[in-house]
């Protein structure tokens, strides 16, 4: 494998997408791919395709096809998907209720520990048996266990204080659902899950659509 | 302003992100701002941020900087926000109570009018006074509500037959949060939020991030 650290993120964005793809194709117990069948399963040309899996060493033999499952697997270990994550979400209002719910991520590996609120009705509650507990435990909660990714589910306003905390109790990445763009040390890996941005690029498409049928 | 159907997809995705920045500007009563200051912001530089404004006929003055709320009414009006959006959701299961519950959207214009399910246990409920039907009656209230924008919130082997009724029905576009691409006619709009893509991404980053610091 070539060295991870080097592969552009715009591949990186596109090899979850990748996954998902094969991990279909191997529910229907197919063996193996070309990149021009990969091409018109996911929409990017073959020739990225070829391009984006060379980054890897690149697992295609000409005229022979990918093999579906090594492809698959090697792509997870890229993806880090080859180890278990511990995750902490903070807020536990129904957006943070709905991700604990969410039980598709436990079996790729990643596990809510616990949920952290301020809100003492919500407080000692348990949604989908994992326990909310009150926001000031959380600096004590991370000393005592070793949390990979915090999910920021609170509002925007205090999402940064909530991530600074979290970056000083050793968090390894953040999952950031709050509306806004927080400042994080470079050793830390953040993801943004912009929920209004993409309502609004809806919005402007479907405007688009109307105007040019006008 | 210049032609809407002429700009790239790149730029729109950016102006969401605009738009929440100049937003907040606003309630810190700031009038105007220069593209440096934006850059410093937003994290684009500030001849990209140039760029893309200039792509709407440009609303900045040289050595004056942008006014504020002129640039944020113009965005908006760009993003199709000037208008009401009427919504369903399509699998009333914690996402999609998530999302009910998101009451930030209403205040954009964006209104859910009903939820629809198959479970018996589910169909009947009221979410945020937004109530839970039966998808049997998804047709019929099709033709009786204009609805703009149906959000996929059942499993993904759902979606796509749920996306066909909601295609039939005359929806604009699609929010899709189902873990799966959708195929749809071309004068429909479609935003895809893959969640899991996005936790991949993350695992990715904090796994790089351990090769780099061992």
């Amino acid at each position: 494998m070539k060295d991870n650290t080097k592969i552009s993120s715009a591949v990186i964005k596109r090899l979850p997408r990748y996954r998902r793809y094969l991990s279909e194709l191997q529910k229907k117990n197919i063996d193996r791919i070309s990149s021009n069948e990969l091409s018109n399963l996911i929409g990017y040309t073959a020739s990225q395709i070829r391009q984006d899996l060379n980054n890897f060493g690149g697992f295609g033999q000409q005229g022979y096809g990918y093999n579906i499952q090594s492809l698959f697997n090697e792509i997870s270990i890229i993806l880090g998907l080859d180890q278990e994550y511990k995750m902490v979400i903070l807020g536990a209002g129904n957006l943070g209720q709905a991700i604990a719910n969410y039980t598709h991520y436990y079996k790729e590996g990643f596990k809510v520990c616990a949920m952290f609120d301020v809100n003492p009705k919500i407080i000692g509650l348990k949604i989908n048996d994992i326990e909310v507990l009150d926001y000031e435990v959380l600096e004590n909660y991370l000393v005592n266990n070793s949390i990979d990714i915090g999910i920021i589910c609170t509002n925007k306003d205090s999402a940064q204080e909530v991530v600074d905390k979290l970056s000083d109790g050793g968090i390894k990445g953040i999952w950031n659902f709050a509306t806004t763009d927080l400042v994080i040390r470079d050793d830390i890996a953040i993801e943004n899950v912009h929920l209004s941005d993409s309502l609004h690029s809806l919005a402007y498409y479907i405007k688009r659509n109307q105007q040019k049928g006008s």
